[in-house]
């Protein structure tokens, strides 16, 4: 992270973990914050970023993928603001007590509670990504929500039909709302998978932009380096089904985005792909830091 | 019980509580067992049903009106089934992982682990129970279902149109694959609420056999009997949302049901009302002793 040059990381905190596996998983946070504490540390508000940058460190930012670690009590959403969560999912891949997700073969839309849910991380200043969502939940909590949302990482499905990219429909409820979408460089969400070449990359967003506008463009990287395979098969599977398939292993990276050093690379990218230098800063950083200092204040 | 001669009862032992708060649960209900020794003990089996009864007991069957307790961990529905419980709601009003409740302007369906569950809850012999379900979400069910499944507690919507009650098309599915139904003593759930007669709700149980046969009828009477209405309101908002409306309040039993002791009352309407004998008693307890003694079982 240090050798991109990265400012600030969204970072899982957990998937199909509940409160008590989040708790375990916030613990090793600690632990790693403590043991690097040279390399990162902690952030919860936009002053906390600036801080971390200033001593020369990379911010941390947690969200959640699933909202299982709310379970059913709306009050856990202050509790788990409180314990740092700047970022919670409405649901991941499939059915959540809040929406449906993009695997779901029906869509349910955003529930009652997730309306509630909805309401309290407005209130408390927690950012709801619509990432995994199906798009009819998506398009209801862009409509219901009071406050910009984000889709944290995934690409458009013009450019790549993946069930995980997004339509043009909820990119643009996004950019009538002061949304977010943040560029995603996993395989799966890429033309031509491993294989799409930065140019390609680079010719999309700069695409996008001039449909949409610049402001509503970052990355969401969903870079998983040097997790082992087991993680891609928790990420699928979680308890939730017995695994009758072959496991699922992590896709090779494109050669152009090996690990968290290749974001200098993103950027000669964009530039070569006509992109406005102005521009360029916009998405790789700076478009995403303000819309978290505007989004991580309660209301 | 023992006043209203009643063999066997099916208790709820958890509505909005996860995990933990299902095991606090239990083991209030292990403590009352040692305390009610004499009266009731608990049944898991068809024969511990007969034992209870043989010495002069009620045998207590449990019973999640929602599974919460399961979390999103399969593996959790054998472990609930070791702990005794044998009866598990698709869901309680709103959405679950499982599937959406009558309550949802949207019905999901039965999602993809709903599948699992259901899937999980054949194999174990737990009886999946759809009362609270969404219209979608029961027929998907007992389509899904390798197992005749039940609705514990409701009546039918053609007799009193409430959210809770359930359509003609369950009824008749339920009727074609061996699936069981309890009549509901519930004032929400009966014709006229507290002031329903018992004649008129002996005549629509009668229509009821006429319609789709005597084997598939129960009581499940939804008796809150002593609750205080703090139960009321935990039952309608669990912690999924804030209370702002007017406290909830039970309803008033009608004046021939007033609590346990007046299953015997039941018996003299349904006489009254025309059923012939051995219908009677298959409505009082014969039907579901059947259905438990096939379901109870794993397969």
């Amino acid at each position: 992270m240090r050798a991109g040059s990265l400012s600030a990381v969204h970072i899982t905190v957990g998937y199909h973990e509940d409160f008590l596996g989040l708790v375990d998983n916030l613990q090793s946070w600690n632990q790693w914050f403590e043991e690097c504490g040279d390399l990162v540390s902690k952030a919860t508000t936009y002053m906390e970023i600036l801080a971390a940058n200033a001593a020369g460190k990379t911010a941390i930012l947690f969200g959640l993928q699933n909202p299982l670690a709310i379970g059913a009590d709306l009050a856990r959403v202050e509790l788990l603001s409180q314990l740092g969560i700047r970022f919670c999912q409405v649901t991941y891949n499939q059915q959540s007590l809040l929406g449906a997700g993009c695997f779901e073969a029906q869509d349910s839309g955003l529930t009652a509670f997730g309306r509630e849910v909805v309401d309290e991380m407005n209130r408390v200043g927690m950012i709801i990504d619509l990432s995994h969502a199906g798009h009819k939940t998506a398009m209801d909590v862009v409509a219901y929500s009071t406050r910009p949302v984000a889709v944290t990482h995934a690409n458009p499905n013009i450019w790549h039909a993946a069930p995980r990219n997004i339509h043009h429909d909820l990119l643009q409820a996004l950019s009538d709302t002061a949304g977010m979408v943040g560029f995603s460089l996993y395989p799966h969400h890429l033309k031509s998978g491993s294989e799409c070449s930065l140019m390609e990359f680079s010719q999309m967003a700069t695409e996008m932009v001039e449909i949409y506008g610049n402001e509503m463009f970052g990355i969401g990287s969903d870079l998983c380096q040097d997790q082992p395979d087991s993680v891609v098969n928790w990420m699928r599977n979680g308890h939730w089904r017995k695994i009758s398939t072959p496991p699922a292993v992590f896709p090779d990276c494109p050669v152009w985005f090996r690990d968290n050093r290749d974001f200098l690379t993103l950027a000669d990218g964009l530039k070569a792909a006509g992109l406005p230098t102005e521009h360029v800063a916009g998405i790789l950083g700076d478009n995403w830091m303000a819309f978290w200092q505007r989004g991580f204040v309660p209301s």
